[in-house]
């Protein structure tokens, strides 16, 4: 039997969640899971959450977990700005999550959108057309482009729901400017900040989630174990077909009990 | 002395009018082309109002025009869509405009987006998360895309302001699926609707407009006489290092005055 991983590094949406739902049977595996010992992180995409209100939410659904175990690409994007870049001032195309780990993180704000030098783009489920137009406003005055993701779709409980794909796509189709970083998984800060948080090295880390090309590719590009699950964006089917292979497909969290033992 | 045009092919924003105010001059050069005779249309890559509303607009600038002087790019879309395609049902991303062009043109909307032969996207200066998400759900279930125009900003009171292109950069970046068809400027469909009403031949009609990649690729491209307005979008610098040259450069439309002695 192979040994079983130290670390976990686990998705939210569509892994541990769906919307407001919880998926049956994730939090006793992941109760389970901590009991053994075993370090955990949670490493999502969202980047209009900051990390309390995650960590809130988790509490409700019976997960307890610190705020610094939370890892999310608002969060991880306000440290890589804080830490790379000194004098900026930021605009934000995004919810007043993504703006409070700026805060936190000590990275200014500008005034106007055509005052910025970084423009961060994260989901935005409340989007109006002044905020898309103000963000246009800072691209075209010259303002970096940040993505806290990329991606298309998120799983929402009415369906595949558009995701920052859609925010970028309206910025950088209108302005001609590329986006200049995206910080999301299966990016390299996302890895690092779970391996840093974790303290492991990476074969020693599994990550279980929805995704086959945020988090099986962000665990197969580092060296990590890799465990799909069906409960989010990906069908069986999908996944057979992918050049993203997983080393474990599991209808759900659930699983992880199992896996475990 | 070269013969003067017989039809004036006339832009709206930018134009006669940028965003509440009219154009100096505008309303006086305009009147006095009618009373030479000249036949006028306004022709605007506007998808969001409908035409008794830019009707409305024009009178209370001084300007009369009936309802079929005015061609917008969601009455063109409509008539187009009404004229080639029986029995589809359409999901609209726009303002109340578009779907009232519409319905005067006998086009039927779809009840749930998922079950929308055509998406039809235009600019919406009101456009909610929720509206964005429909109209990705119209595209991802498969239905084809129009775009009124494809214009990236428009001159609005506060400046240069997101148009089109950003609605339909975040559906198409999201879904992977193209834009079908394009309505507006420099588009066949709007130099048809205009030559259709005006009843002339393209040589003998001058368009007056601001954007020298929708107005005067337009009149270029079909053959007809074109004068640069420096009121919208475009500097003299810009139009003269573009490749698409005007027959004149304007300071504004006031000078259409000078041009009708």
């Amino acid at each position: 039997m192979p040994e079983r991983a130290k670390g976990l590094i686990i998705d939210l949406d569509g892994t541990v969640f769906r919307g407001d739902s919880f998926i049956p049977g994730a939090a006793d595996a992941i109760r389970r899971a901590a009991a053994s010992g075993r370090r955990i992180v949670y490493l999502s995409n969202r980047g209009n959450m900051d990390r309390d209100a995650v960590r809130k939410k988790l509490s409700d659904g019976g997960i307890a977990a610190d705020r610094e175990d939370i890892l999310l690409s608002s969060s991880v994007a306000a440290t890589f700005l804080s830490r790379y870049y000194r004098r900026i001032r930021v605009w934000t195309l995004g919810e007043e999550g993504l703006r409070e780990e700026l805060r936190l993180a000590g990275v200014p704000l500008a005034d106007k959108p055509e005052e910025a030098d970084w423009l961060v783009i994260s989901l935005h489920e409340r989007v109006t057309y002044e905020e898309l137009n103000d963000a246009f406003k800072a691209a075209r005055s010259g303002a970096r482009i940040l993505a806290t993701n990329a991606d298309r779709s998120f799983p929402r409980q009415d369906g595949a729901a558009i995701d920052v794909a859609g925010m970028i796509g309206a910025i950088t189709s209108t302005t001609g400017r590329p986006v200049d970083i995206v910080v999301g998984k299966p990016g390299w800060l996302m890895a690092e900040a779970a391996l840093g948080r974790l303290q492991l090295e990476p074969d020693e880390c599994l990550v279980i989630g929805d995704s086959l090309e945020s988090d099986i590719a962000l665990g197969r590009m580092f060296g990590m174990k890799t465990a799909l699950v069906l409960t989010g964006s990906t069908s069986a089917a999908k996944a057979e077909a992918s050049r993203h292979k997983p080393d474990y497909i599991w209808p759900s969290i659930a699983e992880l009990g199992r896996y475990l033992d």
